[in-house]
């Protein structure tokens, strides 16, 4: 488990050894399991799976308000087999993304310890991505870990939270700065949650998908295009839906692979869509979504490497194009707040410690960063935002027309 | 970083493919540098080996008011060499153990945000357990984890809660019952504080050395033994003291690396001292120390060892008879409540996960576990706590005649 790298037995002479004897290293080395599966159709019988995966282990099974209406009691009955008598150990948790905090965090330790979790116990999760980071924090904090099940209800879930083992909670209007790395032990994936999402939601899973596909997947870039019209009414339960999710998970998964820990630096392509969509969810009090931030921001993002010649005009357009014809919004009004848009990559750059890392595409499926700061200026950010309220206000004009 | 068992390619055909397929295991692996270092004198030149450590990237440093009382101008002058100008990056926290919660917690991480520190900087904490613990937990959730230097200042800070790499902090009434696993990249260890601390504290610590001695370390005890006088009153600043520190360090350190993150089970000797200790400190809203409340617990543990007979006559009554000597307390009139102590366990049993593993003497550095609580009843207990009634009363009446 642990290699000491001396046997710390000097330690008895301490106070007259030599200097470079006076110091023990322990490399500590803690190794986790993290599977992901995909289990079609897993509430058909029982939720088996579910059972199956917390081993008859005391558990705790949380869930969100709107999953636990249409779910709920194919949910109530897995969690009945947990062996809880009362209290239950099954509870719907407020999940929205403004009160992704410290309280709602507690408040599952609380549930817990109600049902006197133990330590070998499990804490799985059912929801949207702001239930699994919620359920995340919990799961890594009380009794210092227990274990944790994922099953996302929705598209952002299925393809991008459920899947990486980062969890994090909002903070004084900051988003996510505090949370922790904590692998899931299983993440269980099921499609057919997608045929009760709500538009608005599969359109935010959509927004993540096209950002691995513009940076990293060619191929699955050009299967969204082939399908941009059919993808969100069949709520991806086509076998090309099924295909854009499996392809986003595995680019996910790859992604994650080289640098799980994000110990190897902060340069991630995967933070494609993730660094101006903080500014944009907290100053409009998350009445933006997290997948509509995400879209503005690679809208900024391919605009600004537009305008630094990074990438060419046709490439440009058949992102701009696919975005659009997903129904994916470019621009907001606060972005005119290019001055604070500006201010907010600050704090991004601490998050990044000290470098901006800013993923821009530089034609389908490939990507270059722009690692300083001060090599995009304010000016050049208004530029581009003005772009794109331009290109907004066309769509909008035509639309009017129609 | 990561093994992926296989490449996830089969993600592409997920819907059609076997069973057996349709699963990614990813092997997480963190490794995390763990150094614990013998730093004599730290603070005489002006805190170098303090400002080395960080290396020159921005720090938070967290102490608390009595260290700051004495040592506040030097550690001052360490922190303005971090390069805040203003909000400086020095903070002096509340430490209470009742006060040790998630509300401290976060006033570190709104510090840590009010100075804009970033991912690579240092949270540094110079103080005693406590300290240390909230400190720690704040280290591992701001965002997400940032570098964490431990300098103890107290006896048990040295020997046990600078070393080790939990934290914990207290929720609704339980102690240590969220945290998390978290190794400091730096532990400074310095015996110079101790020339400070108040006589109170020093027995916190002689508590946690004597555990080490107890169960696991026969030379330590005899050492405690021989020198039962003066540990205390020459605040271990003797070369016997400063032997006493190492090897208790030692056997720290040494019991850690067999199982650091505590994943091969919850059978631990260090545990020793731990079981009724919790109930004693929150029944009595921490007016008993964390090291008193440990020696409390090692006199009940040895007791029940004795009528047990697991251990004979001559070792218990040497044990004993150096808890006495060293000024460390056997009894306290909440133990009455022998049936709520019982109680407590279920717990404890949570936290170990199902089993009791209550660690009691055997002789002298020797142990065994008592597994199951049910091993253990109630009535056992309570003749326990009745006899070291007895012994406490014997020494206080003796006390009133000398």
């Amino acid at each position: 488990m642990v290699q000491s790298s001396v046997p710390p037995a000097h330690w008895t002479s301490s106070t007259r050894c030599t200097e470079a004897q006076r110091s023990v290293v322990l490399q500590s080395n803690l190794q986790r399991r993290h599977e992901v599966k995909f289990t079609p159709e897993l509430l058909k019988d029982d939720g088996e799976a579910i059972y199956e995966a917390i081993e008859h282990a005391p558990a705790l099974m949380l869930t969100t308000p709107s999953v636990d209406r249409i779910y709920g009691g194919k949910l109530r009955q897995v969690a009945r087999r947990f062996g809880y008598a009362k209290p239950c150990g099954y509870h719907v948790l407020e999940c929205r993304e403004d009160a992704k905090d410290m309280h709602q965090t507690l408040k599952i330790c609380e549930l817990a310890l109600d049902v006197n979790l133990r330590r070998g116990g499990t804490i799985v999760a059912v929801g949207g991505g702001v239930c699994l980071d919620i359920a995340g924090l919990a799961s890594a904090i009380y009794r210092r870990g227990v274990r944790h099940i994922k099953v996302p209800t929705t598209l952002i879930g299925l393809i991008d939270a459920g899947i990486g083992i980062k969890n994090g909670i909002n903070f004084r209007g900051k988003k996510s700065v505090l949370g922790s790395f904590y692998p899931a032990e299983l993440t269980l994936l099921d499609p057919a949650f997608l045929r009760t999402l709500p538009e608005l939601h599969v359109k935010d899973g959509l927004s993540e998908a096209l950002k691995m596909a513009i940076v990293a997947d060619r191929a699955l870039f050009e299967l969204m295009e082939a399908n941009a019209m059919t993808l969100l009414p069949t709520r991806l339960g086509s076998t090309s839906g099924h295909e854009v999710i499996a392809r986003s998970v595995k680019g996910m998964l790859s992604a994650l692979s080289d640098n799980l820990y994000e110990l190897d630096g902060y340069c991630r392509m995967v933070d494609f869509g993730h660094t101006f969509s903080p500014f944009i969810e907290s100053t409009t009090a998350y009445k933006v979504t997290h997948g509509q931030a995400v879209a503005m921001d690679m809208a900024i993002s391919a605009t600004l490497a537009r305008q630094l010649e990074l990438i060419d005009e046709q490439d440009f357009e058949r992102i701009l194009h696919l975005m659009l014809a997903l129904g994916l919004p470019i621009f907001h009004e606060c972005m005119r707040a290019s001055e604070e848009l500006h201010q907010s990559l600050k704090s991004i750059v601490a998050h990044r410690d000290g470098a901006l890392n800013l993923v821009v595409p530089t034609g389908i499926g490939t990507y270059e960063f722009i690692h300083r700061a001060s090599d995009m200026q304010c000016k050049e950010l208004e530029s581009a935002v003005t772009y794109l309220e331009f290109r907004h206000a066309a769509v909008r004009d035509r639309c009017l027309v129609c």
